[in-house]
């Protein structure tokens, strides 16, 4: 094992008919209420939360119109609507680009100068609004994690942020608010919650982790399994729980707890083709993952098989990721370039674009030349 | 999945020379610092402690003779000793009967009455001093839960508190510490962090837990197999830690959030094993376990499968019992009664004892009878 240091101090609400709640965990005098779209408004969430504050009796003003892939203008705007309102605190009721987004207004409010100097490293986060949630959708884990990814519209970069006054304080998780989410935004918070086991898994420094490995394990198994049950049956509570669970440890600083440095290259390539192209996080991440296990066919082998085995039944390497590919067909995400209609004319472009976000995150390996052989994979 | 709360806000610091940095993570005016028998005298441990004490200029006093099962008169004489220091922060240097008895005193520093009033459900605990801790001994994970056992003498009572107050602020997981733990212990804390796991795994009333029946198989595997690796070479590191970091996460909340109801009946007639005898908290479970697997086998019998299965590479019920007996024997520690030199007439007094904290954990199908029946089997 690696030296580590973990910390992860939001409290988890899971449940059923917990949503109605809400009012009861936050603190505050002015709340910052926060959402995307407005399908919680059809869905019934809105209401619920609506009602839950006006019994605690606390004052908030609404936010709402988050885009997937959120970004920078809109967080900026947030920020001095926020500060002219002076709220104490924001609830999130979303998935990842509206918690993403409220971490970044949170960090914002107390800071005099531009919020993006926090994503380029200019400016370090010291203080951050409490930020509260209601998960309505299961694939970043950014309900229990400190961290948040911002598109900035203008350079066409997808950077992020981390610091631990960004963890949630409380996190409501009710996989009832996810039944009326379509199959293919449960098939996009599958790959989504699967690359993020397997960057650690695949890209760790360190040999002998069988805890980690183990759990890395269990929470794929029974990620694949779920959204299987899910796609058949939307308002199974079981598997809606199980994989809202399982995303959300998927990235909470517990599987990579000790297996020493890792990265995240499927990101940072994945962050170019959402930056350029506004494809879904996921469809980035179901393109980039098998061309980069191809790229790293030698020299991870030995890793494969024991994904092979442990999770796809399957003890040959090329066999396992014939089964990753497969999996990701079966539930409808682009497994290359052409299924989202990208043209390889533009992988220098790409390769480009990325290198900006593997010298941010050291990723020193990973040169123009090198990213534009892995998208060249994915042909 | 069933509702839950998962809440856990200690940081961990994990690796190896990390006791020496314990002074950049204190906080206050003056610290209680709290060990045992003095072993950490021998081992350098406290040295290293006292030297980045003084180096980070924080005041302490010492309080060192806590005994295994820790024993309410000396968390009361030391609760006495701590006000009269006013003092703001407990250190605790050990293992879970030091952290156990600095959560007791952390508690009890606020109150006004007697701390046992916690223990009988008498008072709640409102407040506690912040708790650090430097792990000298993996067993009972008390340096990442809320909860604490001690012994009260005069009742022959071994009781509980549990508080959010009383997770510690920081703990220093440093595997390096745990080098001189002598094999008899290394056991001990083996057979211990082996029934947290089994007692939620098999008592939990609810079926469709695959993350959590996961992680608990995967933690067992790590467990019994790390345990034989120490007991062949004492000072190799990854065994260690790898153990140290499963016993840790095997009774941190993980393995039981979403489980539902669920119970600590082998603890609970284990207790009294302790309470009258003063045998090793562990000795009690690995006397108990295998009885009470018995006397469930009918109905726990599809379950001992799923644990064969994923633990021991076997598929029979009745042999995945031998194999746990087996495993204990092959560590030497004790599998009945008489292996512990307890004669069997005293199995209704021990059942007399034990149906008290039956009553207490509401384990109300655990009458003095089925107590007895039991011990009967471990004989």
């Amino acid at each position: 094992m690696k030296d580590f240091t973990f910390y992860n101090p939001t409290k988890i609400i899971f449940g059923e008919n917990k949503t109605e709640k809400v009012g009861n965990y936050l603190r505050g005098n002015k709340t910052l209420l926060m959402y995307g779209g407005g399908s919680i408004k059809k869905n019934g969430i809105y209401d619920k939360v609506i009602n839950s504050l006006k019994l605690n009796n606390i004052n908030y003003v609404e936010k709402g119109g988050v885009k997937p892939n959120p970004i920078l203008s809109f967080v900026r705007e947030t920020i001095n609507f926020a500060k002219s309102e002076k709220i104490d605190a924001i609830l999130a009721v979303g998935g990842g680009s509206v918690i993403d987004s409220a971490k970044a207004i949170a960090a914002g409010y107390y800071y005099e100068n531009d919020v993006w100097d926090f994503f380029v490293n200019k400016a370090k986060i010291e203080k951050a609004l409490p930020i509260y949630v209601v998960l309505t959708l299961s694939a970043t884990a950014s309900e229990m994690n400190s961290g948040a990814v911002i598109t900035n519209e203008d350079t066409k970069q997808k950077f992020n942020i981390n610091a631990d006054s960004l963890f949630p304080t409380v996190s409501i998780l009710d996989p009832v608010n996810t039944y009326t989410v379509p199959n293919n935004q449960v098939a996009n918070g599958c790959v989504d919650a699967m690359i993020h086991l397997l960057e650690g898994y695949f890209t760790k420094n360190y040999e002998n982790t069988p805890i980690q490995d183990g759990f890395v394990e269990v929470l794929l198994r029974t990620i694949m399994f779920e959204t299987k049950e899910i796609l058949k049956n939307p308002i199974d509570y079981d598997a809606r729980a199980n994989f809202m669970w399982s995303a959300t440890l998927a990235l909470n600083g517990l599987t990579t707890a000790g297996i020493g440095n890792y990265g995240f290259p499927n990101h940072m390539i994945g962050h170019s083709l959402s930056a350029i192209y506004d494809i879904a996080h996921a469809h980035s991440l179901s393109i980039v993952f098998p061309a980069w296990l191809k790229y790293n066919f030698d020299n991870k082998k030995e890793r494969i098989v024991q994904l092979g085995k442990a999770v796809f039944n399957e003890s040959d390497a090329e066999a396992t990721i014939n089964k990753i590919i497969s999996f990701f067909k079966s539930i409808g995400v682009p497994t290359n370039l052409p299924d989202a209609n990208i043209d390889k004319k533009d992988i220098p472009m790409i390769a480009e674009n990325a290198v900006a976000l593997a010298k941010k995150w050291q990723l020193n390996d990973y040169t123009v030349e090198v990213i534009a052989k892995i998208l060249q994979l994915a042909v």
